[in-house]
């Protein structure tokens, strides 16, 4: 009987060995190592432990498995075709690494049923899977085992281990106990400069274990050691670490071993050689039958699962895992409408966590937290609970001071479903967390990144924590909305397109220091989503005044002052360019209109060509900021509403 | 004895303590907590171990003192008072956080003498000071102990041992077996949001330990056992972390081992019950002589050792400290008359490897280096030898998959003197390295970042390998020259601006494909150094086409189209657009014209307002890219010379 199950998964493995180097060939352009050096330990895993249906990928309570050595991408896409993945057939497989097949270099999001997380950028895999699992986690404590009860399975390479992003994951997995991680460490001893021991000489399971978790090591072709430490993993309360002691590239005679196996097509000559190898007898791109219903075997075991879950599962849970926010606008509405009653002279930040209060008691699923900025960032509202290792019921997260894993974490927890998470940091350290940011937009994952202290408003602190270049750098990324508010209801505001967002992350960057209210008048529509609109509009305009966030308040002192001196001074309220980007071009023109501008923002001008021509002014900043306090900064970098108005006049 | 020491460095302590709570008190802003807790670390480690000379803060042969956990900055500005430092009188202490004032929030490097390096960001003086004691090993094995034999001494909070960045210094300094670097961690179990295990769990001992390093704890406040662990962690031929068991803001009685002392002023009232409880009877900003006298018994004792030191030190060793460029221009007008004749079509990452054989053999002192991608980043030439834990008289540095850990090192090598490092990775993985990059900017440090595969021409890894508002989002940063050159002339060109920079850091990004050599006739001048210059100056201009990198060979393309129709198009390669921008105004108006102009570069057009109104053209990115082949990526996304005709017709 072992010896058959033994057989029956070693050509289940070859299976994915051959259509790896045949796809990487065919492309002339791929990563065959990783996919042959894994095959048996992706094998063992999907045949004897994962719960997935094909037919159902977005089956909520099915394991998640997440490729975060990315390059490795053939393994996925070979076990997704196996399993029979209905958009996954041969000819995809056949058209790897080309344009518009969903076989794309690294995994996307997105591209194909059953690729749970974007990975390629290394350590982002792992580091993701541990949102995921603290999701399952918290929503197992919400909901029970009947509703919500999976493991995260990831399989990580040398370079996710050495990326300091894995350090943040690993510390936080540790600290919370996930003990449904799961995490299989492709230990080859080979990167791209050649052996690992030309940069490292950590020891891996020393350094897991130092931060709690559970650790083993396997032969990664033994087909029931690998089973051995799964089961192992499985059952301990601790995430996991299984050392998967394997030989890059396994079966080709010639190359497996070597770095030079990583990341280039294995030729021609040396294919034949591994199908004689592997005993693999069968032609480029032919599986026999056999082994596909060996692999559809899994994909059967998992729909049965499922069946059985459909039956038990509670309605409360059905409800909401749909994320509901149809309830927000109105709330959000109504708090508007006391906004403009109240008139409060509070900070961004200070107002997004009033906003917060509105947001997280009419939206149950959001999941806050920061990184170690709580009481910075503003970002717990009153009744949130921390979650703690001991009691996943909370909705508040302590990241850490590990803003990079505080943003892949929330990507995890977005993309596992069923709630909503944000974070906080000071804007600076957006740059921290940059390669996360960029996936939650590469993805389309609707993160809500909130940013405090967004400029030399902080003051004291100094360059090295004032944003400054950063209002350009992120808005330079695609498929974020980048909000700057200007005062409370425009934070209410660019809460609720937080998040109704579907398909985009949002990040509300706020003020340290007091702003006034300057939506004096309720308006019900949500202006802020139109990116921009005129807060000041004179009958006639002789310049338009453009500004954002804090530097609302200093355009429209300025427009005061040319008032007085007989200039009609419109002001327009720009808090997010995106938005305004997306508008057509009659509300554009409509609101930019013909006379000279001056755009006011304490952030260099990269950006502002949106509302800008070379000869129009612009009141910012050239270079780094300084420590002082605040007002004294304004002046020494001349972000004055005098500034505005000279500008403003040299241009009339 | 004993006893006399203990209360005389107890004094020299507290002198910290009071300095530190009096000048956060009178800024009304700041950090108390950790220089009062670390206060008795710091003493013992400058009055028994370290040799600086404050009458020579930069004598290269000095210890170096890196304060990772920056935000304890009067840490730092009250020992350099107390030392004597001639910058770092009372006044500027009263002045803390003021602006001019040379005490920043924040420790800023060139702000003031003895500041070895900005901190801040956290994690990022622990990872600098990789850079500082590998420079001090290189330096060692080429000049010898007379020459060069000091420590690097760190102390770092929970934040920096928390962040990512710290794995990726500790494991390169333990791989490499840096053993003269000594981290001292401010063990107080306290971070912003409360107690450290709200959010870590981490045996600190057994993770430097599984990374290869000397670990040890000790009582914090007791100044025997510090001076104990010190002096063992000198011995020992591992890095050395030290668990100093503290508590945050000792001495403030009802404060102290509090998250509350961190960041904020102890206020009158407890600044009084301090004094008692530390027996400390001054005045606000008053220091007892026989204090004074103490601290600088340490300066003179420096001194001494300086003096000894400039005797014994070799004519070598002193010729090359000067990193002495004036040879390269020369070396690279002779290599670029050769590429006019050669005219070779190669990748700009193999004309900057043809470069570096240029460089290296004129400027002994480069060091070069990338984060595992030496085969694809082409940062190896031919003579150069890796770094190895058992020598380190090498020049080249395998990094490891660790992008930010090489930059804050690069950092730390640049600072240290005497030598002049570059590395590489791909462009798209700027961004996780990006706050080591904005600290070379911020600190004018000449490092020099190699950036390969510099837009979607890396083809089938896509997107999340493509480089696409990375352009944008690095020129961004203020005092970073990013230089795009097209050919293997302006590449030349590019690494002897990088070379020759002596206050900014300088990016390289480079092409993964072949481009032909575009500056067909020799030039002597370094063009490249005005930023933007003419390449197709037709006598009289229908339209200007700007493109910098590969897309400058397409714009030529479209020139000739543009000819064939009878319409002169003038082209302008633009490498950088910092140099340009800093060109005069009849320059700029010269190269940019008065016809319509049209850009072309793949990426977004962010940042292109240098050259652009908004009336301009530009063929460009407007999102991420995809995996495929690169020309296929080149038609998919419409970056063409036929694009490039449209646009310009349109125009005209």
């Amino acid at each position: 009987m072992k010896d058959i199950q033994t057989t029956q998964e070693t050509e289940m493995a070859n299976a994915i060995r051959a259509l790896a180097m045949d796809a990487v060939q065919r492309a002339n352009s791929g990563h065959p190592g990783m996919p042959m050096g894994m095959a048996d330990v992706a094998t063992v895993l999907f045949n004897r432990f994962i719960s997935i249906d094909p037919s159902a990928p977005k089956w909520p309570d099915r394991d998640r498995f997440v490729l975060s050595a990315g390059h490795g991408s053939m393994l996925l896409y070979a076990i997704h075709h196996l399993l029979g993945y209905a958009d996954m057939d041969m000819d995809q497989l056949r058209n790897f690494r080309q344009l518009g097949s969903r076989t794309a270099g690294h995994p996307e999001y997105g591209h194909a049923d059953g690729i749970e997380v974007t990975t390629g950028p290394l350590g982002q895999g792992i580091a993701t899977s541990v949102g995921m699992a603290l999701a399952e986690k918290m929503k197992n404590a919400r909901y029970s085992d009947d509703n919500v009860n999976h493991f995260t399975y990831v399989i990580a390479g040398d370079g996710c281990l050495m990326e300091g992003i894995s350090h943040e994951a690993i510390d936080l997995a540790g600290h919370l106990g996930l003990g449904k991680l799961v995490v299989m460490w492709d230990d080859n001893a080979i990167t791209i400069d050649g052996d690992t021991n030309l940069s490292t000489s950590t020891d891996q399971q020393a350094r897991f274990a130092a931060a709690g978790w559970h650790v083993s090591a396997c032969d990664g072709h033994d087909m029931e050691a690998i089973a051995d430490a799964i089961a192992a993993a499985r059952h301990d309360p601790r995430p996991s670490l299984i050392a998967c002691r394997t030989i890059i590239g396994f079966g080709a005679p010639n190359k497996q071993g070597c770095h030079d196996v990583h990341g280039a097509p294995l030729g021609d000559a040396e294919i034949a050689a591994a199908r004689k190898q592997l005993n693999w007898a069968y032609e480029p791109f032919e599986i026999p039958q056999q082994t596909y219903d060996a692999w559809r075997a899994i994909a059967a075991r998992g729909a049965a699962k499922r069946a059985e879950w459909e039956k038990r599962i509670s309605a409360e849970f059905q409800a909401a895992e749909d994320c509901d926010t149809s309830a927000l606008p109105a709330a959000i509405e109504a708090f508007k409408r006391q906004l403009s009653q109240d008139k409060p002279k509070v900070a961004t930040r200070k107002a997004s966590q009033m906003a917060l209060e509105v947001v997280n008691a009419t939206l149950p699923f959001t999941v806050g937290g920061s990184a170690d900025l709580t009481g910075s960032n503003l970002t717990k509202s009153s009744e949130m609970q921390s979650v703690t290792p001991q009691d996943f019921s909370g909705d508040y997260i302590h990241y850490g001071i590990r803003e990079h894993g505080m943003a892949a974490a929330m990507n995890g927890i977005a993309l596992h479903g069923g709630l909503k998470p944000y974070g906080g940091t000071f804007m600076a350290f957006a740059d921290y967390c940059r390669p996360a940011i960029r996936l939650s937009a590469l993805m389309g994952v609707p993160v809500t990144y909130v940013m405090t202290h967004d400029s030399i408003d902080l003051g004291e602190d100094g360059p090295t924590h004032q944003p400054d270049e950063h209002l350009a750098s992120l808005r330079a990324i695609p498929n974020l909305l980048v909000m700057r508010p200007t005062d409370a209801v425009e934070t209410a505001e660019a809460w609720e397109i937080a998040m109704m967002s579907e398909d985009k992350p949002v990040m509300i960057v706020s003020s340290r220091q007091n702003l006034p209210l300057q939506r004096v008048d309720h308006v019900a529509e949500n202006l802020s989503a139109r990116g921009a609109y005129l807060l000041r509009d004179p009958a006639q305009r002789d310049v338009t005044l453009i500004a954002t966030g804090s530097e609302v308040e200093i355009a429209m002192v300025a427009a005061d002052q040319l008032e007085a001196e007989g200039i009609k001074a419109a002001v327009v309220s720009a808090p997010c360019f995106e938005l305004f980007d997306a508008q057509d071009q009659a509300y554009r023109n409509a609101i930019l209109g013909t006379a000279p501008r001056v755009g006011c923002e304490a952030a260099i001008r990269q950006g502002w060509d949106l509302f800008l021509d070379r000869q129009d002014g612009f009141v910012g900043m050239k270079g780094f900021g300084a420590s002082a306090p605040a007002p004294a900064l304004y002046e020494h970098f001349g972000i004055t509403a005098q500034a505005i108005v000279n500008q403003a006049k040299s241009r009339i």
